[in-house]
């Protein structure tokens, strides 16, 4: 017997990924790797963790091993309404989900909109753990412009020739994974625009939006909602955090941020798919927050803010023409477009064999499979030697 | 605008467990709750977990708070393969995935094989989670007759006129939530020649194999079809176990073991769905196990062991006639059949109200809505004495 005769149809839509089987190759010594999109180990508050695992389970360690409630640690969805209320979204624990990394979010929010055949807008290129989440549910992508310029009922006629109905617009707002840009607050009030008269949810992929190193922070697309509406049960933006780019992703806590109705169903959805979180990582995340929250992401982002500075220097001496790359403010990633009809993939294959350099093509990003000249540069673990040595190399591949 | 209606049909399904609302009356003092089914959390190798704990933060703590791969800790995987071969089920961990305890690996395996409209086989009762994690994939329940009476020409012939196909039988297999029942060896067998016949996957749910506290241990599903067919890629049962019911939950670590090829397509869905398990508990959960499994569990079989017996003795003592239940070998429960007409639900307001008493009634772990005569005692964080005042309780309640 074939096991796989028995699957779901919707296997057929998950599928190994570009990057991962990429990231098996770049374990030898030597390589110079911009691929990965991980935080910097060096930079984890570890002495912060230390302390709080150890008082946690010296104070409270059979409420830490014990099974705990599905919506999560109370005291640490107080927090994050607090926070959440410095950035414009007064809201109460009421409202706070905490799941497994943000990437349990969107795995969630796919399963709670989307039936097969309706329509996701995303980004040409998005967040490639993005579209592994929403595949599951076997929808229908669709382009999403973020300046507004194609009229709702565009997007609601080529959804309903599908089959389905637009659900969700989904976007990664500040310093997108993968190109490092920011919506403006322009294109966030013609989102919303969009989305009212289009009648669908908004949800708000904020993983980086703390890591801003320049330039004014722009106030959430749900902060901007709630500011037309003055209910956040009335608002459909659903807005998605976490603290594997600020403290860790090792303890996999996250954040949904949404009207009641929807952390109700969430809670829901999360008690039938994994009971809840882990006790003890929400609770030593809310303590190490506490700590060191605010003092920690400043750390932080003086690193990274001259890492990407280094990147950009190093990218205008050593590009040859042709080669237009993103500023971005803030993030981990810079996103680099190469002249029409070169092939990053093909690039990469010749990179690593040729010039122990890494990097990720960038048509996986692209629901649609375009974006083949594109490629995604991460500066997050690179020190200045090493983008200057990295840069070097990939000018010499683009000019050989 | 209501953002329900943007739901996916799936969230029909899924809603708020009688278990969960009946939970959170129970938190005033003095009641005497049979109802939780959680493991005592007194009995937590609380020490072994804190020294865990530091020595991980101590040793490897850039590692620990860092992104992991989908498949789970190395080392964990290969104990856990040690484990399995101990059982019967010699294998190694690329036939392991670590999940987010096995409630995450029945909401996965039900989202790899379950289309809307196929079949799943359970017992009328199951476990309520399995129900609730199935749920999200819509799909139709049929009574599984684990002693192979039914053929299965009659469940194909069910389910292809329900649209669907018959993709797995789910069972625990031992000590099972709510009944407290094991299925014997020809059982199993039976059940395999029946999943042959059917072609169709066999689920295991081992959560609380573990928990013998007498009778001689029958070898897993997965072991006796392993020993016929003599290669675990070629086996149809796929094995879910947890280290919930013996060392924490709060840490949520659980795993399937299962053919290569399903492991594979797991690891994709978990990589789209949840990235990983939490890196830094996989680590600790590694270590108290290699320091202390086996002595652990020891220590809790001899402490749930007398709880059991206590119960079974007070039953006997304290309910009317024409009251039956199961004599469980193991786990953390005890199942009641009160007589025909009786409604375990009606009884539980009461006993709520009047007798300060609380277990679960019986109906939610019946896929079909039946067994409203039912209800299930759980024993494992009770004491003598509470066992006894509730059980002179429950008599009472009976009879009044």
């Amino acid at each position: 017997m074939s096991i796989a005769q028995h699957f779901a149809t919707r296997a057929a839509r998950m599928k190994a990924s570009e990057i991962r089987e990429l990231l098996k190759l770049l374990d030898r010594p030597g390589i110079l790797s911009f691929a990965g999109g991980i935080p910097d180990a060096k930079l984890f508050p570890a002495q912060a963790f230390a302390e709080a695992y150890a008082e946690i389970m010296a104070e409270s360690a059979s409420k830490a091993l014990q099974y705990s409630v599905s919506e999560g640690f109370l005291p640490l969805r107080e927090w994050i309404a607090g926070q959440m209320a410095k950035i414009g979204i007064p809201c109460d624990a009421s409202h706070v989900l905490i799941t497994s990394g943000s990437q349990q979010a969107l795995d969630y929010l796919g399963k709670l909109f989307l039936s097969p055949g309706d329509t996701a807008l995303v980004n040409w290129p998005t967040y490639l753990g993005a579209l592994g989440a929403f595949n599951a549910y076997e929808p229908r992508y669709d382009r999403l412009d973020v300046r507004g310029n194609r009229p709702a009922s565009d997007y609601a006629q080529a959804a309903d020739a599908a089959g389905g109905r637009v659900k969700f617009a989904y976007l990664s707002s500040d310093f997108a994974n993968p190109t490092g840009e920011t919506v403006d607050r322009t294109g966030r009030e013609a989102l919303l625009d969009m989305a009212e008269d289009l009648d669908c949810v908004v949800l708000e992929d904020a993983a980086y939006q703390s890591l801003r190193y320049d330039g004014e922070a722009v106030p959430p697309i749900l902060a901007l909602e709630l500011a037309r509406k003055g209910d956040l049960d009335a608002c459909r933006t659903i807005y998605c955090g976490s603290f594997s780019k600020t403290l860790s992703p090792g303890l996999r806590v996250g954040w949904v941020v949404a009207a009641q109705p929807v952390i109700q169903q969430l809670v829901l959805m999360k008690q039938a798919a994994d009971l809840h979180s882990a006790t003890i990582n929400q609770m030593v995340i809310h303590k190490v927050a506490e700590t060191c929250f605010d003092t920690h992401v400043d750390t932080i982002r003086a690193a990274y803010r001259s890492r990407r500075d280094a990147l950009l220097d190093a990218l205008a001496r050593h590009m040859p023409g042709g080669v237009t790359w993103t500023r971005p403010e803030g993030g981990m990633f810079v996103w680099v477009t190469l002249p029409k009809g070169m092939d990053a993939a093909d690039l990469l294959a010749r990179a690593i064999a040729e010039h122990d350099l890494a990097f990720v093509p960038g048509r996986a990003f692209h629901a649609d499979g375009s974006g083949g000249n594109t490629l995604r540069l991460s500066f997050s673990c690179a020190d200045a030697a090493m983008i200057e040595a990295g840069m070097k190399r990939l000018g010499q591949l683009l000019r050989g």
